[in-house]
């Protein structure tokens, strides 16, 4: 009997993501949901990520609402969602009390498994959700973002997995959103974490596509024992995005593996996203096929896009080469974070303005944060002169502890601001919303009611012209997120720098 | 010492007729040819297949021409060439005297490696082109076409191989060009091959990439023993192409295996391309991404394209799934041929005109011809219903002996009407030209003094009006080849259905 590989579906969440600036309207899900919920998936990855945000901001569709219905819809799936720890949905560190409530009205409206993660893999910025998704009786996964770097051996992650068995994840996952898991990387980390933790414990490979090895990457992880591997129907894969589910159906056949998939489901669950992915056009990435220089730069697909547009809002589109050299360097200064929200960005900017501007002449206030522990600990030493420069610009003091710890209770606050604004519908899930995106939540309560738009079948639709602003084409997590603009100015130069966000 | 990878780059010829319909103008090459042969390739596969079908029907280009111009430029490498044994560069057997003067010219011309196959795997069809390369003292590779059917099993594969070897082959090529190979398939036939005949016998594998899985494919093979893999620097890889050589590079990193390539030069390669593809839109694939159907109807992507169109002018585009399913009965009654130039149109000609018209009401004559062994043996054997049909249809009995034994010897016949041609040069290539297509060899030499055209440049030139009737959009190696038309008249309706080939 071959062994059972189970397999995450990321269609509903991730791959639409990556792929269409998480764009896709509910309406153009919903007739998918069927035959996913019948599959034979182990889950279905569905919310969460950028999702929230591009509902909000994008749609004029409830999150929450959008959360039931897939419930309804996919009674006998395990629904999934990616939470960025003590950030939950949004980019700062939110108070311990908020994380609870978060995670109980995730779980409350149908959620079942919790993928948590840390941009900086500080193990204190996942534990609190951890705690809360554990106290709610449901699924909490503890993650590793991968990365590469001289300080990120098998042993680092082997280790930080060891910490998130400790903390009482229900199995853990390694999430390679920049398609840097190499074939022996992903089964020497998937072997290390067996051979330290158990066999028992399960391991789950998040991958992307980008670099184009990355399901070799996935057959070596399940030969060294992997057990549920993450993928996107065909017709909604590749690119930016991930592994086609049923090449990865193909790939095992005849080699004692199996996914016990339903080819039919299968099959028609592609036909339907092959009809829908068209419509999105606008908003498709710019990165077909492969780009292998990410393992050089480390620098993620999605933040290529966002660095070569800030550059030439410069008229300076002919200096990106500088900032590829630049990036590893800042990184390295940084103490080595992996690249992924909130840290890509941070890095990826303050890159850019050391090109333009002189190394470190001019300091982002969130790369001060990041230098200062306010994010959380870097992997590795941060350089003391550049840690002296931002504790100079910033004015504030290094900190070592637990940056949620600097906060005070603030769910009330939250609820009256939150339920003193036109529209509100005074649920606590309304005030979670607001939490996460005060502005734009208060100009969706006001839009709400006149229900979710569908940009896909009608692109001239009001919702189509922030499409720009918020940078559609950068692919992966980065379209949702309101750019920060920063007027920089320099020998009486003035300079604007716009950030978007990566996950 | 890691084990050595040879990789054999595909960019030059397979590469643009997989993707770009094999349009890619000489002068979009030649700046790339530096860096191609310092990279360290095992050999660089620049003519053959289609080529030279397109250089004299769409290029205005002599072919001759083009391999002399690779050999100068590349002076360090060995170039390498697709050639279709009995069949050469055409689409009908030629007589011995044929084949012994066009691998002669090759190899005079400059041509080191020639990849010899046969659509029906029929050995005897690849015999006497072998027997030339030896006796140039060129390297003779024996194919295996590979496929998948009831009675295509590793056994098979090893034997065809181990009588390729017996043949004097210096190397056997597994050839997929429906990529169809999966992962265990390639490690199990990589093995047995081994096994059989030898540590020492090289094996290379050419895959595609149509269906997501090959790269692992390519992998399993490294383990299993393979010697050489084929792959497209990645700006010219995937869909219906083949896997992107950087990414296996990266794939074999911290395995026991290396490639030895110059990453810098490659980086050159794919920059080049990335600039030259999107000059070639009007002849792109509309395969984008994976196809994983092809498993289960054996119809490789080009196939499709081609069936929708023959389909779509019969005002039954509504029809093909019944195609589909009728393909593989089609097939089966073929005795599972592999489905590769030519047989790949026979085949699926044939299910149209069945769909269409009832089974096996009408037969082509190509199908015919199929049956009866005018093309050679087929793996399996033939349904003797069908075949009588044919023998009824085609008024000509079965044969046994090789088709190539049929021919009278041929070269002065095709000297002397070459040679009657305005614009004939008088050489033996000329002679070669003419003998492979004469129709289209007749135009070229008349305007070949009008120099060659880039249609990627200049899309409005007179060559672009022949995308249409070649059927450009359909991807593989399928567009350069003249359709054939039929008017079908049944119960006194008239069919007309197209034909264009596919590799």
């Amino acid at each position: 009997m071959p062994k059972l590989i189970d397999i995450t579906e990321l269609c509903l969440r991730d791959a639409h993501q990556s792929l269409l600036a998480t764009r896709m309207a509910m309406e153009d899900m919903v007739p998918a949901c069927t035959d996913i919920d019948k599959a034979g998936y182990w889950s279905v990855e569905c919310w969460g990520g950028a999702t929230f945000d591009a509902c909000i901001r994008f749609l004029n569709e409830d999150p929450w609402e959008r959360l039931r219905t897939f419930r309804k819809l996919m009674p006998n799936s395990r629904l999934q969602m990616l939470l960025r720890g003590q950030n939950l949905l949004g980019y700062r560190h939110y108070e311990d009390g908020v994380v609870d409530r978060f995670v109980d009205k995730a779980a409350s409206n149908g959620m079942d498994v919790f993928r948590i993660f840390d941009a900086l893999n500080d193990i204190r910025n996942i534990r609190h959700s951890v705690q809360a998704v554990r106290r709610n009786g449901k699924h909490a996964q503890g993650t590793i973002s991968y990365t590469t770097s001289p300080l990120h051996t098998t042993e680092t992650f082997v280790e930080m997995a060891e910490r998130l068995v400790e903390l009482g994840c229900d199995s853990i996952c390694i999430k390679d959103m920049a398609a840097l898991l190499r074939p022996q990387a992903a089964y020497d980390v998937v072997k290390g974490i067996k051979t330290r933790c158990g066999e028992g414990v399960r391991i789950h490979i998040h991958t992307h596509a980008t670099t184009g090895v990355t399901l070799v990457s996935l057959m070596r992880a399940i030969e060294a024992g992997a057990d549920c591997l993450d993928t996107a129907i065909s017709s909604l894969s590749l690119g930016p995005g991930h592994n086609p589910t049923e090449s990865l159906v193909a790939m095992l056949v005849d080699t004692g593996y199996e996914t016990r998939l339903d080819k039919a489901a299968l099959h028609r669950i592609k036909n339907h996203f092959a009809t829908i992915r068209p419509r999105y056009q606008a908003f498709m990435s710019n990165i077909v096929g492969v780009e292998t220089d990410i393992f050089d730069s480390q620098i993620p697909g999605g933040m290529i896009s966002n660095m070569e547009s800030q550059l030439k809002q410069q008229g300076a589109g002919d200096r990106l080469e500088e900032v590829f050299i630049e990036v590893p360097r800042v990184r390295e200064d940084a103490g080595f974070p992996p690249l992924v929200t909130p840290s890509s960005q941070i890095v990826g900017t303050q890159a850019v303005f050391n090109v333009l501007m002189g190394r470190y002449k001019v300091l982002s206030s969130e790369f001060s944060d990041l230098m200062l522990g306010y994010y959380g600990e870097t992997p590795g030493q941060r350089d003391p002169e550049v840690l002296a420069l931002a504790e100079a610009q910033a004015h504030k003091p290094p900190i070592l502890q637990r940056p949620a710890d600097l906060l005070t209770p603030e769910w009330e606050s939250l609820h009256t601001a939150a339920t003193a604004l036109p529209g509100c519908n005074g649920t606590e899930e309304d005030v979670l919303t607001y939490a996460m995106f005060p502005q734009v939540a208060a100009n969706f309560f006001e839009k709400r009611s006149e229900g979710p738009l569908n940009l896909g079948r009608d692109p001239e639709t009001p919702g189509k012209s922030t499409k720009g602003a918020a940078g559609a084409n950068a692919p992966g997590s980065n379209a949702v997120n309101s750019p920060v603009t920063y007027d920089v100015k320099l020998n009486g130069r003035s300079h604007r720098v716009s950030v978007s966000p990566v996950e």
